[in-house]
């Protein structure tokens, strides 16, 4: 079998610092959004190092919560499917965390400019609700919030550091902006702990694989794994910022070890950029099959294109010591091996698994 | 009486020039929050220039919306008594209109901070409402928002010009940025015309006086009229911008007649600042009585004090030539006399002449 052996080939995951190793152990976690892409990757990671850890998670269609991302261990990971914006859910869940990891999202650009309201419940609304809970019920938890690097819409000046002006170009995009604010103002007049990522376009297992709306680097990989050619928008040298799932489940659990944690923001990105069409060449090589064509722009997609985009992520680099450490192949690799596995729990909607998920 | 020899003697309104003039005649114009401080004022103002003129109000109690605001022309002015929640409502009102005026909002920087769901509701679920009402049933329409200072957070540069950095430092003034957003991201994406203005501290005729939550100058108006002595926190220095609400009127007017009107973004300030000591000061001559003591800040209002703050208006005076021509001393001679011509509406909660109003 090739594939297991390619995944025995590719290196190790990300290992971590002794620091962050013995931190989580026998803490109390709550993961919003964990059963979703980087949600449950955090679920599993923070299980590994001893942590105790409940999610909550809606399930909602499309937005990749999915009960097999825990499968690993889910007899060790309290699950409760439920809504953030439920007031008397949240107080209880709140209660005696160590860490809460705010994950929960609506994350569809497209989606949140036929109908902005979803994400001013779930990312507006819904953040309140957390963020009122933890004042009234657990003022002493640590809040870790991933937002995205689509708050600061187009660059104006390359790499993106955290104190360029925020221009969102969507609603998705503002309403994480919003989301981020509301915890800095609970953090500035309530005393709470937190700390905000911006996250550039993470990619590996465990996202959606059902639709292009959102992680085009999975998207790339669902194409050559159903034997489609990978269609670059424009000439494809756009130039983006890759980091591989297990970086950003560092990034969180760095920052919620070492930020002095009032509100700080740190860019979680890849100061190395990469064109679209190198994506695509690595992303071929790494399977060792595949091809890629190029295709016009839809006006949709150029009004929401913010152009080159990479993350200065000297901030993080230097206070939290964190920066991305899987090599773009090797990540692929990895993404590859795993959907090749996996591609039953993904390719189209799952309701066995999900035990009941909504439709 | 020398209150109406006072308002004889005292400066013409704010005069119009003639393109401001003959813009609103026979147009027809919404005005959310109309019944309130600054809407009620515009709706007279835009009735005298021959505009046709609706106003949606929900008489949210401690708002200042208030049927005596519009009584000189009550039978002038349709009024249409409900909430910019309802989807259907507004996806009917908004049809046909020329001019939409949206100044409802929750305005109270400690109501807030203490219940953060009123002012997600209203400002930002609001402004999505009312937003995809003119997307989908009349994006033709023109836009004015009414913004805040309070969006800028506190000065790190003074002037404060449009440009200055976005730091707000509680959930009324993070909401009202994230509404002035949401009209940018339509008029960008859906090619609705719009103008966003940030409003510094307004004072004068029609603004509540239950209350000192909002609306500082007309809070001292209020204690001068009881005979009490105003208090002004620390020792008086804090500097801030005062336009009387006529200019604020005219501000709206202008911006709604020469702004080019893709999202672009004015401050209504005032670019001579006054200390509160001078304001207090200023107050006493005009009123010719009252006196002020010094007082202690809270915390509650240390932490929301931004310290010194004036707004650069070079942007509305050369583009939209805007500026306020009310000098302080005539604006709190005007509002002296309105208050005590019609304490009896303002004194105390009015239930009477607002024809039902909740409670």
């Amino acid at each position: 079998m090739p594939a297991a052996r390619r995944t025995r080939r590719s290196p190790v995951p990300v290992e971590h610092d002794a620091d962050v190793r013995n931190a989580f152990r026998g803490k109390r976690c709550l993961i919003t959004g964990g059963l979703g892409f980087i949600g449950s990757s955090l679920a599993l990671e923070l299980v590994n190092l001893g942590a105790q850890v409940t999610v909550i998670d809606n399930l909602l269609p499309n937005h990749g919560g999915n009960l097999f991302n825990i499968a690993p261990a889910r007899d060790r990971i309290e699950v409760n499917l439920g809504d953030i914006l439920s007031e008397s859910v949240m107080a209880y869940l709140v209660r005696d965390r160590d860490y809460i990891f705010h994950l929960a999202g609506q994350v569809s650009h497209v989606l949140s400019m036929s109908n902005p309201f979803p994400d001013i419940d779930i990312n507006v609304r819904g953040t309140a609700v957390l963020m009122e809970a933890v004042k009234h019920h657990n003022p002493q938890a640590y809040v870790i919030h991933t937002g995205t690097r689509g708050q600061y819409g187009a660059a104006t000046k390359l790499p993106v550091n955290e104190d360029a002006p925020m221009a969102p170009k969507g609603i998705y995009e503002l309403t994480n902006l919003t989301a981020e604010r509301i915890i800095q103002i609970y953090s500035q007049n309530f005393s709470i702990s937190s700390v905000l990522l911006r996250l550039t376009n993470i990619y590996g297992p465990r996202a959606q694989m059902l639709h292009s709306h959102f992680g085009v680097v999975n998207w790339f990989v669902r194409q050559i794994l159903d034997g489609r050619p990978i269609q670059l928008f424009g000439d494809g040298s756009i130039l983006r910022d890759f980091v591989y799932v297990d970086d950003a489940v560092e990034a969180c659990l760095v920052a919620a070890v070492r930020s002095e944690g009032r509100g700080e923001v740190y860019n979680v990105g890849n100061d190395k950029p990469t064109s679209f069409r190198q994506l695509a060449e690595t992303m071929i090589r790494a399977a060792k099959r595949g091809e890629y064509v190029f295709t016009e722009f839809t006006p949709e997609r150029k009004a929401q294109e913010p152009g080159n985009f990479y993350s200065d992520i000297t901030k993080a680099r230097t206070r939290l010591r964190w920066e991305p450490k899987t090599e773009l192949h090797d990540g692929l690799v990895r993404t590859l091996d795993y959907y090749r596995q996996h591609r039953e729990h993904y390719w189209t909607v799952e309701t066995r698994s999900a035990g009941g998920r909504a439709t």
